[in-house]
C-alpha cells in the first residue's frame, strides 16, 4: 500500500518482520520500496529468506539475524534431517559476509535442534527465531536505557541536543527500537529535546530512505545531508554526539559498520565530538583480535551509478566502480560501546561480558 | 548532441567556454547535461552568463572567473557607463559567494576599463577576458608541471600510481588541463601509470558525471567510488596520494573547496597519505587570514532530494535538508600546495608569492 502522506497515521509499532501465528511464514516489510511504499511480503520458505536477505528487503545486522532465523525454521518444516540442516544453515549463511549477527543466530539455531529427534526440530528452531526476536527487542530497550543518559547529560549544555547518526540502525533494522536510535526515542519519549542529523548514506541510502522515514514516524526532529556534510558540521560545533550502529565488532572494540562510518569517527574526533557504537552482543565477533579479519562485502557497481529509483545512470556507460560496503572504525577512535550491559570503552568488551 | 559511446571519438582538446571570433558571444558546455549529452549553448549577455553560473551550467572556480570576465564584456557592448559597469560586475558578481575567483576576475576587468574612455570599454573588457582564459590554461600547465615529480616519485614505489581526487577540478572546470588533473594528464602522456579514485560527490555528482568523463575522454585508467569510501580506500593502503582543487585560499592556507575534502584530508592524515590542494593564485584570498571568514554556500535541498535526472525523490517529502557546498580544511592538515609558482606547505604562501 502506499504509504500515508502524514505519518503519524501509521502505527506507531511498525515492525520490518513477524512470525505468522500458523509458523508457516513470516511477514516482512520490503525495506527497498520505503520511502515511496509500505510493502509487505509473505516469506515461507529458505530460499525466499535468503532471497529477501540477499536483494535487502530485510536488512540491518539485527534483522538479518531474526530473518535467518525464521528462514532456517521454516526449512525444517520441510526436511529436518541433518543435511537439511547443514544445507539450510549454509544457504542463509551466504547471503551477506560482514554482519555477524547471521552466523550467530543461524549457529544458536543448529546447535538447539542438533540434539533433538527429527521430528521436534522444525517446532524448536521456530521457538529459538521467535526467541531471537524478543531478545532482540529487549537488547535495544537496554541499549536504550544505558545510552538515555548521555543524551540527558548533553541537553544539560544545549538543547536539542544535536545527535549525528549514518545509515540505519533504527526500529527498521531490528525487532525493537533499533540499536543506535534507541537512546534517541527514549530520550525523546522523556522530553528531552533532540535533533537528529541523518546522512544519507549512498549508495544505497538507507539513512535517507529508512531513518528520515522511521525518525518522521516517531516525531523526531530531523535534517538529511549528504555523506560528506557530517564532517563540517562538526567543525562548525553543530552536532554534540554521534550515534551508529555496527554490523561487526572485533574483541578489542573495532567496529565494521556501513562505509563512512570511519570518516565520521575521525570527523569527530577532529573536533571533539564523543563517538559512540550501538552493539548489542550478538554483533561481536569474540573469534576477531581486531577488525582486520572482518569481510567487507563489495556489492554491485548499479548500486552505486543508479542512485534512486528510476535514475539516470551517474557516469558514463561502461565505468569501473568499486562498492565497498562497509568499513572498519579502529578502536582508538571510538568514546564508547553501548551494550545491553551498559557502556564500555571499546578494549572493554571482555571484562564486560567476562569473556 | 548525444555523447558519442566511444570517448575517444570526441576531441581530446574539448574546451568548456570559448569567446566567439564575433567578440559578441560566447559557447559553453552545459554541464549539467553530462555525462549523457554534450550541449553547447550561445551566450550573449551578462544576464545569461550569470544565469549559466547560477545554474551550474557552468562551474569549476576557474570556469566561473573566465565566464563572469567574459559576461562582464558582454555587458559593456551595449553599455559601458559607470552605472552598467557597476551594476554588471553586481550581478555576475552575485551569482555564486564562495569562489574567489569569480570576484578576482570581475575586479580585474572592471579596474582595468574604469579609467578608459567608455567607447574603448568593452573592447578592452573582452581582451582581458581573453587574456584571463589564456593565463588559466598556462596556470594549469604550471600546475602541471610543478605536480608531475610528486607522481613520478610516487612512481618509483608502486605502478600504477593510486590517487585519489574529489569533485571536478579537472579540464571541465577551467580553460586548461585542470588544476588538480594537470600534474595526471602530465603523468600520463609521459607514460607512468597511473589509476584515479573518482568519489562521486554527492549531492551534485561532478566526480560521477563529469571527472569519469573527463578521465575517459584521456585515456586515464579511474574507478568511481561513492564519497564515503574514499577513507576506507586510504585505510587499505589503496591510495598514494590526494589530489584536489580549491574554490577560494585563504592566506594561511586553509583551503575550501567542494564538501568532502575535510574528510579525506583527515584520512589522508590517519593514514599517511600525503594531500595535495591544487591552488592557481586566482584563487587565493589574500584579504583572509584564515578559512573561518569564507562563505560557505548553503544551496538549495532539491539537490540532495533528487540525486540524478528523472530519480525519485529519496526521502520523504517534506524532509528538512541542509545543503552546504563546500566546507574549509584547515592548513595544518594539508601537505602542500601546487601553485603555478611550485609547491609550498600551506603556511608557506606569502613567501612564495612575496605579499
Amino acid at each position: 500500500m502506499p504509504v500515508p502522506a502524514d505519518p503519524s497515521a501509521t502505527s506507531r509499532d511498525f515492525t520490518p518482520l513477524r512470525g505468522l501465528p500458523g509458523r508457516d511464514a513470516i511477514e516482512i516489510v520490503d525495506q527497498t520500496r520505503l520511502p515511496h511504499d509500505w510493502v509487505t511480503l509473505r516469506i515461507a520458505s529458505a530460499d525466499a529468506a535468503a532471497a529477501a536477505i540477499r536483494t535487502m528487503q530485510v536488512r540491518g545486522a539485527p534483522l538479518i539475524g531474526a530473518c535467518a532465523a525464521y528462514g532456517f525454521a521454516l526449512a525444517l518444516r520441510t526436511d529436518a534431517g541433518n543435511a537439511a540442516l547443514a544445507a539450510a544453515h549454509a544457504l542463509l549463511l551466504s547471503t551477506r559476509p560482514t554482519a555477524v549477527n547471521l552466523r550467530w543466530a543461524l549457529d544458536r539455531c543448529l546447535r538447539l535442534v542438533l540434539p533433538l529427534p527429527v521430528s521436534a526440530r522444525a517446532d524448536a528452531a521456530w521457538r529459538e527465531a521467535d526467541a531471537i526476536a524478543a531478545e532482540d527487542a529487549a537488547l535495544n530497550l537496554a541499549i536504550g536505557h544505558h545510552g538515555l543518559p548521555l543524551i540527558e547529560q548533553l541537553a544539560q549544555q544545549r538543547t536539542p541536543v544535536q545527535i549525528m547518526t549514518h545509515c540505519n540502525a533504527g526500529a527498521l533494522a531490528t525487532l525493537g527500537l533499533g540499536t543506535a536510535t534507541a537512546p534517541i526515542y527514549l530520550a525523546h519519549r522523556a522530553g528531552v529535546p533532540v535533533h537528529v542529523w541523518v546522512s544519507e548514506t549512498r549508495p544505497r541510502l538507507q539513512g535517507a530512505r529508512l531513518t528520515t522515514w522511521e525518525l518522521r514516524a516517531h516525531g523526531v526532529p530531523h535534517t538529511l545531508i549528504v555523506d560528506d556534510a557530517g564532517a563540517a558540521l562538526m567543525r562548525q560545533r553543530r552536532v554534540d554526539i554521534v550515534l551508529v550502529g555496527a554490523d561487526r565488532v572485533a574483541a578489542n572494540g573495532d567496529v565494521c559498520n556501513k562505509i563512512g562510518t570511519y570518516a565520521k569517527a575521525l570527523a569527530a574526533r577532529d573536533n571533539g565530538v564523543s563517538f559512540y557504537a550501538a552493539v548489542p552482543s550478538p554483533t561481536i565477533d569474540w573469534t576477531l583480535a581486531d577488525g582486520d579479519g572482518i569481510p567487507i562485502e563489495e556489492r554491485d557497481a548499479e548500486e552505486v551509478l543508479s542512485p534512486a529509483l528510476g535514475a539516470a545512470m551517474i557516469a558514463p556507460a561502461g565505468t569501473a566502480v568499486a562498492n565497498p560496503a562497509f568499513d572498519v572504525t579502529p578502536a582508538r577512535l571510538i568514546t564508547g560501546l553501548i551494550t545491553e550491559l551498559g557502556i564500555c570503552p571499546p578494549g572493554g568488551l571482555r571484562p564486560l561480558f567476562c569473556t
